[in-house]
């Protein structure tokens, strides 16, 4: 037997997947909540734009979960041992990028910077960076329209940048004290095969080209001259950064004799280049040329790939070659918040029982109801907008609400804005030349939720099938090390084939209803009417029949089936 | 002493005021829930259009308010006897008609009818004949401009004719077996007088003008050729109507023996023509020139009363007159929902505890917060608009909400929503030259919601004044009775002179903060943008600045106060 590894750090907890190579069937896992902060976060109450992370927690993770996967592993099959485990891959959120000191030491890790907050790892969600986001961006809008034509357009206040701007600005300290910045996704594989040092650590493709404006074109990285403009210090952290970027495809290092002994493994064994989950997700989910992958969670990410690409597509915050799988041009596009608004609703607002018990009561009500019923719109922009417009100063709307609406309604109309908000980033793709023939979906929203499914179905009018594994970024991660151990030491020599061994769907799929369809066809008119009006600078738009339509349409779903 | 009974027929209840006349005190009331339905109302589950009431109802309350509020005036004043009562006025909701035969019985009191929902009285939330109101509103925006000048320009579905009309296409027998129609506050002065025969019934001004277009420029009601042109049977009911109106110093009838038998009055007291609550209510908080008295409760009725208008005012429901005080035009506004949504929030989307408790632990929480900061805006639409749009068929509406999103945000939010609602009919009113001088705040909500009056205050930038009585519609129908009776059996002779006597302001009033208002400016700008785009038709607005003009609000709001 022949088995790898693969460590999915989300944003909450680390998760460990030990996988048969053969079958890509699950031997053990384990999963460790990070211990500092509010479930594994560091927030401030008086800024809710904080969330950061301790790097010390995504180490102690590895080695809690790694004994806990194994001595599972080595439980269920008795043919099981350690030294079966032949790779390991890493997928982290992103961008989650974090100072280091010249030998690749996280200052958190030092005492004179271990409680300050702008020392740990800034993770994805932070958005204190907005105002440097919107300076990035009209910087470049103004000389290097190049830089924001692969990243949607607009550079995000959640991306490398603007979060190493930031601390610039604030904590000039901190920045001056890091040689450089890595991703977690580079820092982790790097750490676990002593390549952390800036000359020889090797740093994600996913990573660099999504969030970090890296692309071969214009020599890699923002040119030092960009960087100089926003800050004179920024353009002098340039060259200590990185020149090339690598795909998962690649060994990062070898496991060493330390870490080896911490974690119960083989030393020697190759750890794989990291990169973000979704891709890694979308990986594991199975996608492949034709195939949206979307990774339904708290947010969503959508994933494609695609040889050739005619055009860049505006709006799409991500178009990088290798990214998700290499030698395809990896195309990832998103929600906000999707779980996350339904979290919102139920835990801060409708607070009628616990949270778990309240997601089902109300999701046995609002499945009852039908399409169009409620009378109600919502915007999906609780937490701003990805994909399209790639706005994080966009907020939540809801219009339709009587005296008479029911929380179940506001619910099911919750649900439906994030489906239409996917049908918006499905028909941007489609309208650029990207087609898209299967939907696979996988996240923990997808495997519990069957209403949404279903309602993703009918707006969308496609099939809507799900990843079998529940864990498809542990999985992808797992598949990239078995690609990266090669054949000869048990794995494969490309993606094609370990995904034809190692992916599968469930069963069961979710087909559209036509009936459904149709009245989802008229409401998300409305809903692209809202998102334009809202949304799109200068775009003066008549909604004066918006409620009035949505009477009709409310009233013409209650007539139907008296 | 002399003392008037002012009867008030709510929503749900009727109360019983006995006052005494030379100083407005309340010597004794008495409240009686309607038996009929849930909370007095007769609703139907599959059509939330429905409210309709038993006539009974009110008769039997009448008579357990009246001997339990003379049973209370003795006690509390030993030197009261019920023959000290020299008059009764009475107001009631409206447009409230009901179908009579011939002798001016109710059709409901008929045993053929009395289980029909289209026999009895019409409440005037029952908002069924919407099409009806639409086909009216079209049918003189054509030929007969001049009926829909005097009403808001749009003729609603809460008013006489598109219940009557109706009622004609849903259920003939009813239509066909009601020899006429009358308005509660019509019909209650005349059984209690004997004087229900059509001949001989005094019609309300009130009633005949707000929702029966009556107008002595074209001869009292529509023209039967308009009427026949909804429908001829329509057009023959109009000569069994009514040809003439009355003001409420008119008396409509002497309390008959029976009645007098009933309640443990004086036969032969006079009764006051009726009026609706609204109106009588205005009288109670004292009404004068220059005076908008705004009676606050689940929805909102704004009343103010002029000599002289130049021109007719658009989007105010009702310029009738005599409506109000007799020999001024009497102006009627109001928002459709006020109360009522923060009920719904409370009861149906936020039930975090009985009802009370909850909105008084929202309201703790939400006069915390500054003006701006929650980042929220709401329409005030949940029931439609009443006044400027005149639109049943708008809905409620809220944006900025983001994942962080409190209850007792939203909760203030739709306090503000209202607070805007209001300030944008004041503005109405002085663009066509009616100046607000003054403003008087009743009803039940003024009366228990202080975060409510401050916030109207700093919205509108107004001092805001609160009634000293808290029954002032029960209030002013006693001042009608008392000017009916006039200065020979102990009243007065004109309501100058009686208003005077008997109304009064409590001492604390609510000054708006220069500051407060200063921020509400800025989001008034942005509900009336969201106002006009949704709710006037070709108003194509840019509205893509409306979320980011809301965050950069909260975010002065929250840096203000650090």
């Amino acid at each position: 037997m022949a088995a790898t590894i693969g460590f999915d750090f989300g944003t909450n907890s680390v998760r460990c997947l030990i996988v048969d190579i053969a079958t890509g069937k699950e031997l053990g896992t384990a999963v460790e909540v990070y211990e500092t902060g509010e479930a594994g976060v560091m927030t401030d109450p008086s800024d809710h734009n904080i969330a950061r992370q301790n790097p010390a927690d995504y180490l102690c993770g590895m080695e809690i979960t790694t004994r806990e996967a194994l001595a599972q592993a080595a439980q269920r099959n008795p043919s099981f041992t350690p030294d079966a485990v032949v790779g390991i891959g890493v997928d982290t959120t992103g961008s989650t990028p974090l100072p280091l000191d010249k030998e690749g030491v996280p200052l958190a890790m030092r005492p004179e910077f271990g409680d300050n907050p702008n020392a740990q790892a800034w993770l994805w969600k932070d958005h204190t960076g907005y105002a440097e986001a919107a300076e990035i961006t009209a910087l470049a809008a103004k000389g290097y329209p190049e830089y924001l034509a692969k990243c949607g357009g607009i550079y995000s206040s959640e991306w490398f940048f603007s979060k190493i701007l930031q601390c610039l600005r604030v904590d000039p300290a901190v920045f001056d004290a890091a040689y450089t910045w890595a991703e977690i996704c580079d820092y982790i594989p790097a750490e676990l095969t002593d390549t952390t040092a800036p000359t020889v650590m090797k740093r994600s493709r996913c990573a660099a080209g999504h969030k970090a404006m890296f692309n071969k074109e214009w020599g890699g990285l923002p040119s030092r001259e960009f960087l100089a403009q926003l800050d004179p210090k920024l353009g002098a952290l340039r060259e200590r950064l990185y020149a090339e970027s690598y795909t998962v495809d690649t060994v990062a290092g070898y496991l060493t004799e330390a870490w080896a002994g911490r974690l119960g493994l083989t030393a020697g064994i190759p750890v794989a280049v990291g990169a973000f989950d979704a891709h890694l997700g979308a990986i594991g989910a199975g996608v492949k040329e034709g195939t949206l992958v979307k990774i339904i969670g708290t947010s969503t990410c959508d994933v494609l790939v695609s040889a050739e690409l005619d055009r860049d597509v505006p709006g799409i915050c991500g178009i990088v070659d290798g990214s998700v799988l290499p030698g395809y041009w990896g195309l990832e596009a998103g929600q906000s918040a999707v779980g996350d608004i339904f979290n919102w609703f139920v835990n801060s607002i409708e607070p009628g029982g616990k949270e778990q018990a309240s997601h089902e009561e109300l999701t046995s009500k609002a499945a009852l109801l039908r399409p169009g019923q409620s009378g109600l719109l919502a915007l999906d922009w609780n937490n701003g907008n990805r994909t399209i417009l790639v706005d994080q100063r966009l907020t939540g709307l809801l219009v339709g609400q009587t005296l008479h609406t029911r929380p179940e309604e506001i619910y099911r109309a919750l649900v439906e804005g994030t489906a239409f908000g996917a049908l918006a980033i499905i028909e941007r793709f489609e309208e650029y030349g990207v087609d898209i023939q299967e939907v696979i979906n996988c996240g923990g929203v997808s495997e519990k939720n069957e209403m949404l499914l279903q309602i993703y179905a009918d707006v969308t009018g496609r099939e809507m099938k799900i990843s079998l594994s529940s864990e498809t970024c542990a999985l992808g991660s797992a598949i990239a090390a078995a690609v990266a151990a090669g054949k000869a030491s048990g794995g494969f020599d490309d993606f094609e084939e370990a995904q034809s061994a190692m992916c599968h769907v469930k069963e069961v799929t979710y087909q559209p209803d036509p009936e459904n369809h149709n009245v989802y066809q008229d409401l998300f008119r409305l809903y692209m009417q809202l998102h334009d009006a809202f949304g799109v600078q200068g775009a003066a738009t008549d909604l004066s029949t918006v409620m009035k339509d949505l009477l009709t349409i409310k009233e013409r779903a209650l007539a139907e089936h008296v």
